[in-house]
C-alpha cells in the first residue's frame, strides 16, 4: 500500500493511526500541500478531490477520504479492531468521529483559512478566532459526550477511529494556541492515546516529510 | 423512534432519506433551527452537541450525526441495503458521502452563514459566493468520481448512503441558485433519486414543519 499525504494534514495523521494500530506496512507518498502539490495534474489523475490522504491499494484501487478509508481498514484487517463489536457502540464512534471529521476540521483547513485571507480578506486576528471558535464549539460538544460516559479512551477501553480522529484535531489546536480550558475529558484521552505506540509514530514529527 | 430534525436542515433531509427507504415508521419532531431551538435547554439536554438530526430510538438511546445515524439504520435494518455488499464499494460510497458531509455542508451550514455575516461582517454577496464556491468544488469533486465510474445512482444500480448525502446537497445548491453547469452526471443521479418514493417523501416540501 502506499499513502499519499502529508506530514501536518490531521487527515492523514488520522490514517497513519489506524494503519499503524493495524500493524500495515505502508510506502510513505508525500504530496506537499503548501506547495499546492495536491492540485497539481499528477495528484489530480490519482484522486479527482485534490486532497490528501489517499490510500493507493496494492491492486491499484485508489481510497479517498480519510474515515472512509479507515472503515475499510477496520473491515479488511479486522485485529485489533477500530471500532466496537455493538451496533449502538459503532453509533457513537461513528458520531464522535463526525463531531471531528464534519464540525471541526472542515472549517479550519489550509484552503478555508486561504479562502478567508485571499477572498474574504480577513486579519490575522480574526482568522485565529474562526479556527478556534470550530474548535472550542466542536472540542466542548465532544467533552460532553465524554462525560456521558467516561471510559480510558473516547469509547471504552480501547482506541477506536473516535481517537483517530481527536487526537490530530488536538494536536492542531495545540499547535494554533487554541484555549483547552475545561476539556480535561478530551486532554485526559488523548494523553491516554499519546502513550500508544501507533499514536506516536503516527505524529507528525516522527513522518519523513517533517519540516 | 422519534426523528428530532428540521425541514430545511440537509443533514436531516439524508436521515429522513435512509428512514423512508428502509420503510421505517417514526415521530417527526420538529426542531426549529432558525429560533434556535437547538440551542435551547430542552433540547440539549437530549443532544450535547446543539445540533439536528437526532434519532431516539424507541428504548430511550439517542444516536447523533446522520452519517453515523444511517450507518446504523443500515446494520439494524439491513435490508433494502445502503451500502454496497463488497468493501471497496463500501469504501467508495463512504467516500462520496464524505464529499458532501466534510467538504461541503460543514462549509454552507446556517451557522458558518450567520459567522460570516455577524463576526465577519462579510456582505451578502460574498457570502452567497462563498457559498457557491464550495458547492461548486465538492460537487466537481463528486462529478468526477461519478464519470470514473458511471452507474444510474451514485454507485451502481441502487441508492446508497452517497445518495442519501447528495440530493439534499443538490436541493440546498439549487435554493441558493448555484451555477450546476457540467454537473450533468450529479444531476442525472439527482434526478434518478427523485423518481423514487423513499426521497420524495424525505424532502422538505413534504415534511409536516414546512413553510
Amino acid at each position: 500500500m502506499k499513502l499519499y499525504n502529508y506530514f501536518r494534514s490531521s487527515t492523514s495523521f488520522r490514517v497513519r493511526i489506524a494503519l499503524a494500530f493495524k500493524g500495515l506496512r505502508y510506502e510513505y507518498v508525500p504530496v506537499h500541500l503548501r506547495k499546492s502539490e495536491q492540485r497539481a495534474a499528477p495528484y489530480l489523475a490519482r484522486n479527482p478531490e485534490g486532497l490528501v490522504p489517499l490510500l493507493e491499494l496494492d491492486d491499484g484501487h485508489a481510497l479517498t477520504q480519510s474515515v472512509a478509508i479507515m472503515e475499510y481498514l477496520d473491515e479488511t484487517y479486522p485485529q485489533p479492531a477500530l471500532l466496537p463489536a455493538d451496533a449502538l457502540g459503532r453509533a457513537r464512534v461513528r458520531a464522535l468521529a463526525q463531531i471531528i471529521a464534519c464540525e471541526i476540521h472542515p472549517l479550519d483547513n489550509l484552503r478555508v483559512l486561504r479562502y478567508l485571507v485571499h477572498t474574504l480578506n480577513v486579519s490575522e486576528d480574526q482568522k485565529m478566532a474562526w479556527y478556534r471558535h470550530w474548535v472550542r464549539a466542536g472540542l466542548e460538544a465532544y467533552e460532553r459526550h465524554l462525560a456521558e460516559q467516561p471510559a480510558k479512551f473516547s469509547h471504552g477501553d480501547a482506541p477506536t477511529i473516535a481517537d483517530c480522529c481527536l487526537v490530530p484535531q488536538v494536536f492542531n489546536a495545540q499547535r494554533f494556541d487554541c484555549d483547552m480550558t475545561g476539556l480535561d475529558r478530551v486532554m485526559r484521552v488523548f494523553d491516554a492515546c499519546m502513550e500508544l505506540k501507533p499514536f506516536q509514530d503516527a505524529q507528525p514529527s516522527a513522518c519523513p516529510d517533517a519540516e
